[in-house]
């Protein structure tokens, strides 16, 4: 057992809209990505995800509103809601979703990451 | 779907081990808690369990060690492995775990919280 110091695993990896797993528990993942430019529109069918913004700003959009979420904010996407992550400038977040949830969900794209990499 | 602003929620509360929810995704919650002192030894049979550390300085006492997590640092403890939190000074943290976690595992003491407040 060890522990985790966010900033340094921070330091592993500069690629965008690919997260990293950085823990396990209770059969959820715990993960780091940065963000930067638009992602794409896709929803997770059966998973709610949360997104713990540690640099930078997110802008969550949704299909009626924008949320703005910044450094110490989160926001979790309930299941079946339409979002996507847009980023002006590098964000760095923490991600919570199950194991079995597909970074890009019901849109399978160039983005799409079937497989992450644990750092 | 609001944002949670971990700063605001902070401000809600002082009471010491008295964990807070703030989030609900999968069957888990995300939660907010104070600590100051030592807690009580015990474990989870069922529940691996998170914390992150917001502010402060976190000990958790293990049999065969002492883990010290600084801000922006988090351990996940096994299932079935005994723990104790100490907090030399206040220590903010966010905790994800199972809905059905009980904070003092399997020791009831007067320290164990069996209602959680939202807020």
């Amino acid at each position: 057992m060890e522990k985790v110091v966010i900033a340094e695993k921070l330091k592993l990896f500069s690629e965008y809209w690919s997260p990293k797993i950085v823990g396990e528990l209770n059969g959820q993942h715990v993960k780091l990505a940065k963000f930067r430019g638009e992602f794409v529109w896709h929803k997770h069918d059966d998973e709610d995800e949360m997104f713990l913004v540690l640099e930078g700003v997110l802008k969550m959009e949704l299909r009626d509103k924008t949320i703005v979420i910044h450094k110490n904010e989160f926001l979790i996407v309930p299941k079946g809601t339409e979002h996507r992550p847009v980023a002006e400038n590098e964000v760095s977040v923490m991600l919570f979703e199950p194991a079995t949830t597909l970074n890009t969900g019901d849109t399978e794209s160039d983005l799409t990451k079937h497989v992450l990499d644990s750092i």
